[in-house]
């Protein structure tokens, strides 16, 4: 049994929600979740969503199905559901340009508390963090975290970790998932607490979309000795994501990410203008991506590629965490603490630890096949200790 | 030193020769050339080629230069190709419709000799396949292939590598590299010969195009568990090779090569449309590749994938045989005969010996690489033995 | 009130059945239907449907609500067209690759005498004909078409329209819209002898797709002087149209007309491969389209286009049917007899008269609404003659 | 005859500058020239450019010849620009982020003076305006204007319109033709000032790239009653052009221009992200355009269209100016003063007069032809009258 809390119910936490329980109804294929077919010792059937925190004072205190239904018109919402209950979050100032915030009673400590509680009541094993991008420093220090933290000068996602890490302590091992480009698996004093505490922070910003594919495609390239000399990556999209990163704070946060990926991958610095542009309501969660890539052959041709795309943004990120809680879950009862960079490589635009590079994603999921191999046959191994030998 | 070969004078040969003089010079990287910055232990510097054969009277008993600079209007073309020769070979009944066929003296068991006396003459270490693309059987039996191959009726690569077999068991080891669909390193007879005269054949089909790049998408959504539900893939091009599949039995035989990848990555046979479509001269050998692949992810979404591309076809392979001439030469000089999976599944479109699968290239990159490694530690481990211990 | 008979219940004429009732009934708006905005006279709500003829035997003696449920799967089918009637027709041995064949008594004679009668039973105004593309021939003399026509040696198009001209002498006018390639419109006898009878011709082949934006495209460049190099335009999809095209005959007929289209445009014969290019029963009725549009501009440069289009093929057509058939029921109150080049050169890929050219879409459109001004202009002025004057 | 003066010799200037001389000695076809085989009366030969005017102090007192081979490295510049002077103009403090300025002695007014007497001494029928483009003010009245204009407030275009008229007033007759955003033809106060003194103002924005194309898709669907919901455009280039536009004030002005074709071809606001996107010098003068647009047809379905470009932006507009100094001078030639609908709506981004509408590119064709031939019947009716009847 996987227990899992979602921070953030927008579009990707509700439609992980809703996939989830019509794979588990036998109504759809694990389509979209990596590792469907790979034995990880957790079954897909295993995960169950405690409860989801979010602070859009049309979804506090509502239901999953219901906000699934009311406010994103699915279809095929299964009943169970129901039962499954939103609690109401922290952060509600970084994003009242968005949507209409639920006032809680109290102040910042008071509202810490409060969803400290529900960790406490809800018991989870894995807490998912899809909330909405803000701007977040990287810490030097424990104390300077702290202090940021308590006084709500932090963003939302390193308060949330934060309570995560007390849990930790206080209660049981736990995962925290950073999704979002806000940096929390990539600071460092986080994961060092995470390690003293017996937590797992995996992070950070889900690699979905264009930017995975773009690695592979560079590798690609590279391997062949090609010499890129130009990268554009325009992306457009109307869902919420889109619409907050109409303000410019946070999609600098975004597109430091992207760029990265090049450098990282080709070894060199190849001019790029890799982010997302606009918002366009029409074209709701299904966002158009276009990349043109011209390098230079054999006997200096100029050769070009031109990639356009049409992809659902959030089923993409919900198939991941699928799968990013399984490997939590299994990461935690190996007993292994602070992050884990080859699950992070694989599905996360920025792999923690801090610094770590970017590599293609072919390439980083055969290091993830290979880390789950080792743990799993260490399991074995322990499993078959503990048989008595006759 | 590699003393290198070329069977057919067109635009693929051309170019390698340029591009690779062009490169020994300083006056251009090695772009395009994909192991450039791997050490081999031979360098580019290390090539040298020796001779072409072709059937075009206009090319024969003219110079590499000359064809260079009158057939293909090439700039900077280094004037030690006019040392280069080129010399007359077989099959010209099967091009006739596409250019003037040189007209040699004598039936086909004469050319064959004349053939035959050039590789004795010219000593190459490598030979390379890059004549016009023919239908070719598969044999069961030697006796079977060695009467076709005698009577005129298998494909003219069939017949240069049985000439290359026998230079091998009478003068030196060989390797035949066949970068055209016609089954030769795919011919278990050839391959088993081979591996009995110390020769190496290496093939079958270039792997550039957009096919090694679908190669690597596809691998990328299959780590995904994304389900394919198409694939279209259209290539029109102006150049000899687009012209020559206007065929339809030349087409067949590439049709083929390129939609097995598909099952071999994916697994299961996604509906597919992948061929060479047309001709269009004013497209010159800068091809325009369009590609739609359709995939469901998670929670039953639709999502769709548009690659367009703008690519030099005969720069790509020519890289391709700066890489192949070394390593051929590196596995002869480790004794190694037969063919080589490892350097095929990166190189090859139908990577021999046959009944081999597809991979990912950027699996197949990693897979080229430890097969390196093996052979220089192992050529490292042989040099340390020699040095008398003290 | 115009009737309207539909020849060939497939996915367009389904999609018109459906599509049309709809906008009657104010479910949806009328996108899609060009003239919508006009004022013709004649409005969307005066269009009766009385019938469907198709040889199809899962659909004949079904009907258009039945067909459009059971056999193409559609969501919000009217009722009201249960009790709209599919009658048998002819020329099932044309189309006997493709789906079960209804079997009629009697020979092809009969079937002919049994067509007749449904003609003169439903009384259409306005004969639509949707029927699978067959290669058809364009006859010199009327005794020719006649005797190929009660051979059965004609296409079946050709034989509906046969039929249509003796219900236009025997009983009232009629119009005949020729929807798809085979040649109806486009062959002076036909047309001929419509003027006779007071029947109204029009076709040939549906202008819809990528084809008419190909040809704004085009007199865009010639209106800049550019110089077209290249054109390449393919075509894939996965409904019964393209798989009806798999037959090299079919293809032929239809790669003939989109190819007329670069000459009429540019002035000059641009090199140029546009077709349908495959069949990939996943992509459904919505098919992709590719094209590479290579020029010269100013100063020698050269320039590159690359059009990518996911469309729906029946809906864009059936949505020309709901004008068609008003402006064909305007022309006939007109007493217009014949055909009529400016409702052709808009709506059709092969505009009739046979040898007229095709022009820029944007400019048939202009020419279309001053045909239409000048009919209604003479019908208004009509009407005042009829006011008596005091 | 007709006497060009270019303002701002950067790459387009200087591309119509080579392009134009070359046509003249037959090394080039007239191709890009939109109207090189009308009959305008004036022939391309007939241009003549008398000088240019720039402030960058690589290029002032140097020659055409010299920029375009030292500044632009162009192949096959003629040497007959040898002979023509780059003359130092105004607007320095604009755009010294762009490139070093050349500093003349004496306050705004000297500068002023200076560049007007290069006007009296050069003679231009035709001042083409393709400096960098600057956010302007849209003036009340003239006075307000004239004052902006001698405190050097106004943007530099609008100074040397003010100087144009000045020397339209004082010594012959000319046109203005204004080719970036920056209003000057929409300027109501400069338009009826040119009326005024006989000289003509046309403008703005040259109307080449992505906009016109997306003008007559519009069009194509806006016939067809086709419902746009999006359209997405991105642009980026690698010229000094879109360098220019990462000036967040820059890109407004182009900004507006775009957006507002939607509109007013539609006749409803299509929600739309239409922009210069961004700057990658790699791409140099060849930029790179993504589109997509997604609209409802009948029935309810949904289709998406998606153009890629990779088009040369300066050679685009250098070809127009061939015929906008053509067409400026017959106007003048037929006493018309002002500003011209006809001419500005097919060339013009945002054509003048202000409030005007956009076309379609393709009716705007039809209308200039229109006019063209109402001036040429003028004229030759104006000859026979002048022939004596004997």
């Amino acid at each position: 049994m996987v227990r899992v809390l979602i921070l953030g119910l927008g579009m990707v936490g509700t439609t992980f929600s809703v996939g989830l329980e019509r794979i588990k109804k036998g109504e759809i294929k694990p389509y979209g979740v990596p590792l469907a077919n790979v034995d990880l010792g957790i079954t897909i059937n295993d995960i169950e969503i405690v409860g989801a925190i979010d602070i859009d004072e049309r979804k506090v205190n509502s239901s999953i199905y219901d906000v699934a239904k009311r406010i994103y018109n699915m279809d095929n919402v299964p009943v169970t559901l129901k039962d499954i209950k939103v609690y109401p979050g922290l952060g509600g100032e970084f994003v009242k340009d968005l949507f209409p915030i639920y006032q809680a009673d109290g102040d910042h400590k008071d509202t810490m508390d409060l969803v400290y509680k529900v960790f406490e009541e809800l018991k989870p094993d894995v807490i998912v963090d899809v909330t909405t991008t803000q701007e977040g420093k990287i810490y030097n220090t424990w104390e300077e975290y702290e202090k940021d933290v308590l006084a709500g000068k932090a963003a939302p996602s390193q308060v949330y970790a934060y309570l995560a890490l007390r849990y930790a302590e206080e209660t049981r091992p736990v995962a925290y998932v950073n999704l979002i480009p806000t940096p929390v698996a990539n600071n460092p004093v986080i994961v060092s607490a995470a390690e003293r505490v017996n937590a797992l922070v995996l992070g950070d910003d889900g690699a979905t979309g264009a930017t995975p594919l773009t690695a592979d495609i560079l590798e690609h390239l590279r391997e062949r000795n090609r010499k890129v000399y130009s990268i554009a990556q325009f992306n457009i999209g109307g869902n919420t994501d889109f619409l907050a990163l109409t303000d410019e704070s946070r999609n600098k946060a975004k597109k430091e990410t992207k760029s990265s990926v090049v450098k990282d991958i080709l070894g060199y610095e190849a001019p790029n203008y890799i982010r997302p542009t606009g918002y366009l309501e029409p074209l709701g969660d299904k966002k158009f991506v276009a990349m043109h890539i011209m390098y230079e052959s054999f006997n200096g041709v100029i050769d070009e590629i031109i990639v356009n795309m049409r992809i659902n943004d959030s089923p993409a990120l919900a198939g991941y965490i699928v799968d990013l809680a399984r490997l939590a879950k299994l990461a935690l009862d190996a007993g292994i603490a602070g992050t884990i960079y080859e699950i992070n490589a694989f599905f996360m635009k920025r792999p923690a630890p801090l610094g770590s590079k970017n590599i293609a994603r072919i390439l980083a999921y055969q290091r993830l096949i290979e880390f789950i191999n080792s743990i799993r046959n260490k399991e074995m191994a322990t499993e078959e200790e503990k048989i008595p030998v006759q």
